[in-house]
């Protein structure tokens, strides 16, 4: 399962514009990381709130597909509580708070190179039979 | 200030990449889309939660700028309510539901080209003295 | 259905002790209110959020319950835009979104009764084929 | 401080009503609980969306408040995980993520009397430096 969700991530172009890779994945965690890239940043320099938003939506839904079933994106709440900026990446680990017969709920915790929190969220997704090909 | 925020948008490459445009721009009310492209969607082909998150805030956030403030992103949610698929453009309109001494709320809805809504959301701004220059 | 519903509403004791009373009730959409009372006001006397949020998840849930099926709330988000305080009632609409085979999701709209925004949110509802009875 | 605030919610007849009670609290966290009471329950007889909100933003709110200031909620966010019955106490615990010049963030989980997460959630609270007197 991990090998076929890191295929289809190389694969997608958004993933590879944002820089996302993960850098671990099992059932019910996912971590992963964004570089600080100027071309993901707002005009104060800091990365763009939709671009870390981005990066836990990839990093929670890639833990969602671990259980095998079809994912989609329900829902995602954001706070965004210190700027990302002087860090060479950002760090985003995502936890299964529960999963059922149709909707996973992630929490999603965004750290910084020195471990500072910068964001924090959570993310429920819709989960169907439809298997992953 | 329609100016500077316009201006400011067009110097920005993320803004750029997800190809947003400010449609419409007063006090309290903004107006955008963003193209559907393939760079922008998820695997299954729909545009990324992500990316239509960003179109969001982006457009909200220059609602929230037209006051002259320096503006920065609080919190944000979102609803995804229908996949944002064969259409040409995504369009965003947003709305300011309040804003006050330090905080603006603005509602986000998303629609296609035939009206459709596709998502639903509220980001928060927080609103400081120090003016955009 | 609408009967079932007040009943089912007017025999509910948490309902009761709120004061919540449905205004309007049909397919997609429901309003209602709740009287401005001490027991529900917080330490510097405006309605507690948590009484504000109760009236919307009711109001929203028996929108929601118009369609017939088996109602739980998933998820509810709620921004506080202004104190609820010198109003005798705060009056609260709640309008679908959007209702699919299992999840259906409300806007929520607080006011008070000058009119002025209290409070904006919006609940998501699961849908299951379990009938009220 | 903490003396303040168990005496402030003590008179307090929304928090009385609930049952909710502080067993701990100090600077940046916060841990309390509800009983399961028939008052507190949906029709389905499991403890109400509003009255878990409720003590989330009472437990997470005095943790704010142990930093000295006048606090307001801003915004919440639950997502209901489990239904919360068969449990005599439902106990919620509020972890501080940040707290700023102006705005406090506390992640909320609930759970019932085996430990089981039943809800979670994120608060952000407004500080002011009007003093609690």
């Amino acid at each position: 399962m991990e090998e076929i969700l890191r295929k289809r991530m190389e694969g997608n172009e958004y993933v590879r514009h944002l820089g996302v890779e993960l850098l671990e994945l099992r059932e019910g965690y996912a971590y992963g990381r964004m570089p600080y890239k100027k071309e993901l940043a707002n005009p104060y320099g800091f990365l763009h709130g939709g671009s870390l938003y981005s990066l836990a939506d990839i990093v929670a839904g890639n833990g969602a597909c671990m259980d095998g079933r079809y994912v989609t994106t329900v829902s995602g709440t954001m706070n965004y509580l210190e700027p990302a900026v002087n860090t060479e990446y950002v760090y985003c680990e995502a936890r299964k708070l529960r999963s059922g017969r149709n909707l996973a709920v992630f929490e999603v915790r965004l750290r910084d190179d020195a471990g500072t929190l910068l964001d924090s969220g959570e993310f429920t997704f819709f989960l169907t039979e439809h298997r992953v090909e």
